[in-house]
């Protein structure tokens, strides 16, 4: 399906041109440069509800939503009125000199109304990682005005993604990211994540899905135990791992976690930067999973991606002290509360309430999609299907049959993307864990198609590791 | 002057529902809560130009560009316009998966042909924060990829403002930001500032401004020598420090600063986010002090804050490395490359040629802004000024002659600020350091206005000033 080329804010270059411009400026996020310049990049021009177009005219299903982030799809013209009508009347105020916009204050005052029972205080960010950030200096903030200062570490889990400034890597259990730059800082600690089909070799062998989710609660409990219960700040984790591969832990896992942090009075900090505004069915993961945060992170969807936005929903028992004990809160950015990202988000959250995009995903399109996928099971090529709401995980295994793996060096998972692509369907490769998470507003129909080209692009996997002798 | 209230994007209110909303659920940066909850925050509603309005009506004149970021004024239709039509093409789309937009390669572009020779590449972040987090990374990747993993530490200056995530609060010399949560990180030292006033009674006494300059300098080689010049992998700071209160170095200080980091081989990082895009009369801070930096942090007025974005210009001697021995950079954010901030940005840069901004801060309205303030030099609280193109400090003394300063309690500059508010006018306190940074749109006219109104308020501190005693 081809389209002709649209209308860019930027000159009519061809395909070719952009890649050589694109070479020789922009250095792309987490990208072997030199690698992607010898390829030739992929110019994305043009979106449409679930759907991109790249600028050779191909479309392309994008079941990534852009990353994880496009929930209510592309060209919602709601959300491009209210960001021309807010930039027009007031593009950017501070909120630093005694200051606020009434769009700043609308938002905070939504996202306290959405979320969970006992969050009533917004501090907005720019992103995911910036909120993250944020969240290691308010629990130690916390600590420090309770006088508890000893109270410093913060727990986290291997394969976790928390962003990427120093701290947000740091928090985050990605060992490629914390090669590089002496991460992580001091006072931050990983325990195994709840991923039984990792584990499937080792600790979680003849373990049934309950007994292994309170296993993996355990070593969060162990390791509370050896650093010593006084001295840990908090536990950080997204309620269903997205970047580390959408691993939908058993569901015993959540409440023992539940049950440890509050045996030993130490903060949660639920990252909703993934799992956040319908993503699982619920607006918040935490609500689907069934812990009690006392902060709660939140970026991408919030905004659908439309303008940058993040923040971290203070729960009261963090806010009460911060606010009443804490004076001045030595931390900020220049665009926390943006009033442009603000007029977005509450157009986007209106546009999800409107679609009821969260009760479609719960009871429709999640458990569809869960149908559908069940499909695959029977593909040579698959060792486990996951799913939950709508983000999901396909495991390539060499025998589905054993779990035996491939060969890392063979990048299954890359092939098979590649394969995606060349199909028509954005899917992103974890290792050889394939994962989607689409648009809210996908419908039955566009997920039949998607699971179509899923089928697809695994057969075509299939052949090249034949071909290749992989399997 | 007052305004009917204009259409908001949010519910009519009043103003004292808008301080309640606000006070129940939004967390200011860098705010103490509860006294703000208790005094009434004030609500900017509009802005148009230099001026901003608040929900009473009161129009006001805004002498810190919002937050040194408003470089084109309020209510440019130009940047809502691309703003609107780069929404409604492609509201967001990744450059993780080989995947790149044509907007954000023009924007690359762009900025790499405004830059000094030297500069090709681009890493677009969401912030100066997480840019300068960026640098912290990027610096010692370079180092461990040419197999000097030794050279960690990097150097700035005390009182300098970097952000703030973790990392580049770190880097910043804050010492109320260092007090919570356990700053600054390992590897981060900090050295004196170019701060002739500051030091006056001390290290500076009895020298002229280019001895000092050189003197502050020495700082800085003293500390590579003390801590080992094999050790040290970069020094970062701002031409002219900005929050830290408009500090104009003396003409000395800057060579010396390029032949120390020259002579040790050490990475010279230019955080340009408030210097950048005119503010000094040149399209870089580091072109008006002449230094020849290796990295440059940018943010602010690249979009002139009408969308976040920010990001660092990688000079060639760190890119070459990155790209061709670095393999896959393990860094970036989700909207690295936002085509919507991306398209606000080449608005906003088109609209700063179109208008010819930076040359007439340069020829025209920064040595008018100097003229002006310069005859605030007879006032009885001032006792000095500087200034660099459109960026200004007024230093308030308690005896102007002698340079003895205010009692720190006696909280002076707040009481200049709040003077300010109330005659109309936005200008930002320092300690007693009153500062300025208007939009660049600002005419000889508008800077009349503006410097009345500071001597204005000046004039009401000084009345509060001898009736409370402190003078």
């Amino acid at each position: 399906m081809r389209h002709p080329e649209p209308d860019l804010p930027a000159p009519r270059r061809t395909t070719r041109e952009w890649q050589a411009a694109d070479a020789a400026h922009f250095l792309h996020p987490f990208t072997d440069h030199q690698a992607l310049a010898s390829r030739g990049v992929r110019v994305i021009t043009r979106g449409e509800g679930i759907y991109v177009w790249d600028s050779e005219g191909h479309r392309i299903l994008d079941a990534m939503s852009g990353l994880w982030c496009v929930n209510v799809g592309y060209g919602q013209p709601a959300l491009v009125e209210a960001a021309a009508r807010q930039m027009t009347q007031l593009p950017y105020y501070n909120a630093f000199f005694q200051t606020t916009t009434p769009v700043a204050v609308a938002l905070a005052e939504k996202l306290a109304a959405l979320a969970p029972e006992g969050f009533q205080h917004v501090f907005f960010t720019n992103s995911g990682s910036e909120a993250n950030d944020t969240n290691l200096r308010l629990v130690r903030r916390y600590w420090d005005l309770l006088g508890q200062p000893e109270r410093r570490v913060v727990i986290s889990r291997e394969n976790a993604y928390h962003g990427s400034t120093l701290a947000a890597a740091s928090l985050g259990g990605m060992p490629d990211m914390h090669a590089q730059g002496g991460l992580p800082i001091p006072g931050i600690v990983h325990v195994g994540q709840p991923h039984q089909w990792a584990h499937r070799d080792g600790a979680a062998r003849g373990l049934d899905a309950d007994a292994f989710g309170r296993l993996a609660a355990q070593w969060l409990e162990d390791k509370i135990l050896a650093l010593g219960p006084k001295t840990v700040a908090a536990f950080i984790a997204e309620p269903v791992q997205g970047a580390g591969g959408v691993i939908v832990p058993p569901a015993s896992y959540w409440p023992e976690v539940q049950r440890i942090c509050d045996r030993y009075d130490i903060l949660l900090i639920s990252d909703e930067v993934i799992c956040g505004f319908g993503r699982t069915g619920r607006w918040w993961g935490c609500e689907t999973v069934g812990s009690r945060p006392d902060l709660m992170t939140f970026a991408k969807g919030v905004t659908s991606g439309y303008v940058p936005l993040g923040g971290v929903m203070v729960g009261e028992r963090v806010a009460r002290v911060l606010i009443e004990r804490g004076g001045e809160f030595e931390h900020g950015f220049t665009y926390s509360g943006h009033p442009v990202a603000c007029a977005v988000a509450l157009a986007n959250l209106a546009l999800i309430e409107e679609l009821d995009l969260v009760r479609r995903v719960r009871e429709d399109t999640g458990p569809w999609l869960a149908e559908r996928l069940a499909t695959l099971r029977d593909h040579p090529l698959v060792g486990d299907v996951q799913s939950c709401g709508l983000m999901a995980a396909v495991q390539l295994a060499r025998e589905p049959r054993t779990g035996a793996a491939f060969d890392p060096a063979h990048a299954v998972g890359m092939a098979c993307r590649r394969h995606c692509f060349d199909g028509g369907l954005v899917m992103r490769a974890v290792g050889d864990r394939m994962i989607v998470a689409p648009p809210l507003v996908i419908t039955r129909a566009e997920i039949d198609e998607m699971v179509g080209l899923v089928r697809q692009a695994l057969d075509r996997t299939l052949e090249e590791a034949r071909a290749a002798g992989w399997v």
